[in-house]
């Protein structure tokens, strides 16, 4: 007979709080608790490449009421709890990757960058001090690839001196997304909502003098780094497939933005800064069903750290079952 | 129109193994790869108390025919494969924790030890230079908690120099657990594959003198912490219940043991290595439930690291669904 109850359980858990079992004569204490997370990078070969990723933090906001545009917010929360995550909130991850290819270390996306990182207390802008910890220098980095130019992905191009943080790579952006933000049409008829970003756009390549290189979809950028067109959360949006040998791995961006899990699970639902919701969804079912089909490991900049796993189908929509950890490289 | 389409990325695919764009005029060559994984420990709050997880590694062994004793091979493989792990492989984890309760800092169970790092090439025994890399001096520890009496659980209690690793600890063990291993009546009446493991506990305790201090199940071990007798694994094979103000997580231990995922999606299934294959499947049942009912956090020895997330029914049996990593604590 196995001893287990709930009963015991549960007369165990209230005893640790009601009665503590010894009354110390004299006042003791532990050593003093640390209170300092490991450092937020993780590594693993997809054949020959090193794949590091490297994590520029989560955060935790309060849930506006259109988040997703098209679900209401009980919906919503329901499936924030069923998650064990804390309702009327969005749970961000930020979790760009870094990949040495053998003849190019190449960046894939940066993170918000270093202003944000005392703003937030901490909780984002950790990706240079990530990528030190990794061991990775930012001036060995000879390309930056951006996947589109949303904030979170581009902020972390500058240093803190206003200059490219990587101070000797050529930077790759998507030339849809290019014609697309730096159109000055498009940003007078742009929504208020969106002036910001415009903005953000000229800021952080105004710093780098525009000195950036456009490339298509569907090429490949470096040996081994194919871009594909996954548009929809932006006009120009890219993901990367990072590929050595018989190994691989699809590098998705914002396929699923934002807390990510929810469109995942829920490939219907709009989010809020999907730019075309319709084409975001479209692009979503097809790249998982994709992904699904060909038992592809899959690195999510929204997924949560480590960030990479494969996607299943699961009820209506699709479920992340992250990789197994692997403690060595 | 999204552009994504699966000939888009296999096209991709195939030019990156066969049509590389740029032949570079001279050899080029990436900063060199840095080989080194990130260190194996993430730390996380349960109310006041600070949990570290600390693993020892994680190893890959040939799939004995038994490893699963009342299942088919081919079956066990569908089942290995459907986690995405290598067919007739064993892929099996080892991650102890530490916690600070603020009054004693306590290390519960302590990995398979040093001996074992070389022969595995680092793969396991690797928990005392997380330790250290966590910032936990192993002086420090007040009490070390062992669940049960199998290698990789108590190895760890040993130093190089045979003495014990944590100098100034108590080390508390199950009774039952105690009573059974150092009977000579049992070690005399054991398999022959079984007597490995008596020698191996009078190793470890010898070397200690056999200074133990032994406790029950369903006692609270130091304020906060509580064992749960859940025995079958071993006879004497306990979980620990650490919790403060209302929060609280669930120390598994080997409930679900071994290359843990197949048993926890699987539950009838009867591990080679539980002694009491009944009663281990009716506790592994027994705990399920009550986790799911309770929506308890479990910190699971034989997860992969970290090890800690939320059990849900699937199918006819269960899944583990890891807790979001927070990148800060």
């Amino acid at each position: 007979m196995t001893q287990l109850t709930r009963r015991h359980l549960l007369a165990g858990a209230g005893a640790a709080t009601v009665a503590p079992l010894a009354a110390p004569m004299l006042a003791e204490a532990a050593a003093p608790p640390i209170g300092k997370q490991a450092p937020g990078f993780y590594r693993y070969k997809v054949g020959s490449f090193e794949v590091t990723v490297v994590t520029d933090g989560a955060n935790v906001n309060p849930l506006r009421d259109n988040y997703v545009a098209n679900a209401p917010k009980e919906e919503v929360n329901a499936a924030i709890t069923a998650e064990y995550l804390p309702a009327d909130k969005a749970s961000q991850s930020y979790t760009p990757i870094v990949v040495n290819t053998g003849t190019k270390l190449v960046a894939i996306d940066t993170g918000l960058g270093l202003g944000l990182y005392a703003q937030s207390k901490g909780q984002v802008g950790q990706y240079h001090t990530n990528l030190a910890a990794a061991g990775i220098d930012a001036k060995a980095v000879d390309v930056v690839i951006i996947s589109h130019f949303h904030g979170d992905h581009i902020n972390g191009l500058l240093g803190p001196d206003n200059k490219l943080a990587f101070a000797n790579a050529e930077v790759m952006v998507p030339s849809v997304e290019w014609k697309y933000w730096m159109d000055e049409g498009n940003m007078s008829r742009a929504p208020e909502a969106l002036k910001g970003g415009f903005n953000n756009v000229r800021r952080v390549f105004g710093a780098l003098g525009d000195k950036v290189t456009q490339y298509e979809a569907g090429k490949e950028l470096v040996p081994g780094i194919t871009s594909v067109a996954t548009y929809g959360h932006t006009p120009g949006h890219v993901s990367h497939l990072v590929a050595s040998g018989s190994d691989r791995v699809m590098v998705q961006a914002d396929v699923s933005a934002g807390m990510a899990i929810l469109f995942v699970r829920n490939p219907g639902w709009h989010f809020g800064s999907d730019m075309d919701r319709p084409m975001a969804e479209q692009t979503r079912r097809k790249f998982h069903d994709m992904v699904v089909a060909e038992k592809m490991l899959v690195q999510g900049f929204h997924f949560r750290f480590p960030g990479v796993g494969y996607i299943e189908k699961a009820g209506n929509g699709y479920r992340v079952v992250p990789a197994p950890w692997n403690p060595t490289i």
